[in-house]
């Protein structure tokens, strides 16, 4: 076995900021793997420094060395070579970051929150010092897809990325689907298995996948897109009988975030982006239809790649850890100014999602009165939208029946123009994930 | 939009050796992408140098400054930054790359026979001069599954390395599959396509899967395997007839390259490798089964990571020129020091195929007479194969029967033992991948 070429360096200094699950289980892979990232890198690493709130507590996989401390400065004092965020939360983690940055220390972060809404202010000041922000464990835990759009897609260019960033809603979801669970069952089992907080708000309403789509919209199209630009509807509207109705169509119901580039229009010369996270039916022999459990995935399609999909595990604290481990040993390895240019350097527009036009599934709970099917049928033919395929089905109840649409390509604002001549007792519309 | 940090450095000089589908993609995509790689890295690219044999042929997409040359030697003279070499060929493709190495310039490499048989000297003179040997477009094209292995990953352990690595069998077993088409006509169609050669041997013998895996088991395990370290069986053996009994049984049967850690026996301390490219059946709602036509898939298992599985186009000029150009980004943007380091430091030693115990399926043509089943049920037992299942069918010849058998875990030295006690007209034995 040969000498590494930097035997002779000393150890760089990671300071590691938050000791929770993620951060933990950093120190413990860092140990585990010290000869193996020596061998990688011919560095070896030390953690020099801890930031925590409550510095009596345990903190087993922390050197006797490292200072422990609540203190910022304290921490910066012991000259750490890379800093190492899995402490969450916006304020006060923003400033300790710029901070950071300002002095030219690179940062590694886990934080997807912070990454999504003061992503710009943070590579700005990493551009400004010429150190580097990455971010990989921010986005779909151990799936290195900020890499690959970063990196391996770098001289390449993409025209869609569509993902399943969310493990909790996936997982529900496919309870609904393979067991039969209604919305609520689902809801209580990812609860009981700690895949869903107890307030899930942020998972169901489609949120947590929005924070994620902005990252990667950002780096796969220099869109400066927040998250208020994402037009985001979460699954709760979602039912058994969706489910079971799309299945007899050919598909899955998935939660669906998408970033796509737009053809430039007579209108609009410039291409735009447009951007959303709703759920969407998927034929089934899409790869993403199959992405099952807590799994998260992203498929990105462009030139001259053709498509790439690539699925793991999205969340866990050692999963995460590895995220983060990979981003210390590529900062370790790279130059200093590479990757400091902010990603959202292009600020190409984001297209209102009203204008997009797509194909819809659209379920109605209806009194069941002689022409029903007929004032549908002219509310939809009055807004201009063909109707592909119809289901209608009685239900329990006598006096209602169910009805199902597919429609041709047309846009929400159609649809809502057409639904609001309709007299439902109940109606859930969903996009149809057109593949080409 | 704020200058790179860069901004004044002078271009990346870039030579490339060999000028067909992949080099010519490779020229226009460098052109193409001139403004965004000089976004992501603060730097831009030029080609300097191009080596050709014939240097009298059209060269679309190279500036008129650069040398077109079939000297090696007037190449180097141009002093490049980076050589690209997407020439292929052992012979005198090996010493061109071991003397730029020795020179101190980093290589990036498309040649995946080369890194399969020479990778250890290659490696060995990178870390010697202190450069870098990126080889990103050798394995699956436009996949980056080297940078996740051999950076993403390189904080973890990884036990298992599984892939679908040659799309041309892919493509041939997708079309017996779900088209019903025998082996002669999915090889006819495929070699129309130019998914195949006119002389299609290392593919469906393995040996082109075999080239990759060797690649994929340096990185992910450090082994030193050579193709003849890699038990490895084609696809001629697989028959429509097969393809349906799979299916059956629910599976699908396809080309696996499978790199696996060995859990230590008493015999042996340590954990070794298991190399092998077979044909192996593959439950319905395994990720790999999904994969279909001409798509590379890998999957790998580690912790603490879980599982990662990445997808895409495997082949084709412009896919593996994205590969090569996300390697010049790459050396563009790390340490010159980054990455020498032989993955096969470790050595750690390959374990026999022959000693590996798994399911298998077994097809057998045998006269039908009173008894067969209890003979063939008797050659198993006395080896010791618990039996899992049993199919036994009449055939459309009326002294003949079809016998299917899924077995329990055995070796291949038991299965063989077994098969010399029967008559058979006709055998096909498959491994079945048991994935907990």
């Amino acid at each position: 076995m040969k000498p590494p070429v930097h035997a002779n360096l000393s150890p760089v200094r990671i300071a590691l900021l938050g000791l929770g699950t993620v951060g933990s289980s950093l120190a413990d892979l860092l140990n585990e793997h010290r000869e193996h990232i020596y061998l990688s890198t011919g560095r070896s690493t030390e953690i020099c420094a801890v930031l925590i709130n409550d510095t009596s507590k345990d903190r087993p996989g922390i050197p006797e060395t490292a200072l422990v401390t609540n203190s910022m400065d304290d921490l910066l004092a012991t000259e750490p070579n890379i800093i190492c965020e899995a402490m969450g939360g916006i304020t006060p983690t923003r400033e300790y970051l710029l901070n950071a940055l300002s002095l030219g220390i690179p940062v590694v972060t886990a934080n997807k929150q912070l990454v999504a809404r003061a992503g710009t202010e943070l590579f700005a000041q990493a551009a400004k010092s010429g150190t580097q922000l990455r971010f990989e464990a921010s986005v779909c835990g151990a799936v290195p897809i900020i890499r690959m759009l970063r990196e391996s897609l770098s001289a390449t260019r993409v025209s869609r990325v569509l993902g399943i960033l969310n493990g909790t809603t996936n997982y529900m979801l496919t309870m609904m689907s393979s067991h039969g669970q209604s919305y609520e069952e689902a809801l209580s089992e990812a609860q009981r298995l700690g895949y869903a907080e107890p307030d899930p708000t942020e998972d169901v309403e489609g949120t947590d996948a929005a924070a994620k789509l902005a990252i990667l919209a950002g780096i796969a199209f220099g869109t400066t897109a927040g998250l208020d630009d994402i037009h985001t509807r979460g699954i709760t509207q979602i039912t058994a009988t969706d489910i079971d109705y799309a299945k007899k169509l050919g598909y899955e119901v998935k939660l669906i975030a998408r970033a796509e580039r737009t053809i430039p229009s007579r209108r609009q010369n410039e291409s735009s982006i447009a951007l959303c996270v709703t759920p969407m039916l998927i034929k089934t022999h899409h790869p993403l239809s199959t992405i099952g459990g807590s799994t998260n995935a992203v498929l990105v399609d462009g030139s001259p790649f053709g498509r790439l999909v690539i699925q793991g595990a999205g969340a866990g604290g050692p999963e995460t850890a590895s995220a983060l481990a990979g981003d210390i040993v590529s900062v370790m390895g790279s130059e200093p100014s590479f990757l400091t240019q902010d990603p959202h350097v292009k600020h190409i527009p984001v297209t209102a999602h009203e204008l997009q036009t797509e194909r819809q599934y659209v379920r109605m709970r209806v009194i069941d009165r002689p022409g029903v099917l007929a004032t549908v049928a002219g509310a939809f033919s009055s807004n201009e939208i063909s109707i592909e395929q119809v289901i209608q089905q009685r239900t329990t109840n006598d006096d209602e029946a169910m009805l199902v649409v597919t429609t041709h390509p047309c846009s929400l604002r159609q649809l809502q123009a057409a639904l609001d001549l309709v007299e439902f007792k109940e109606c859930v519309a969903v996009s149809i994930l057109d593949d080409q």
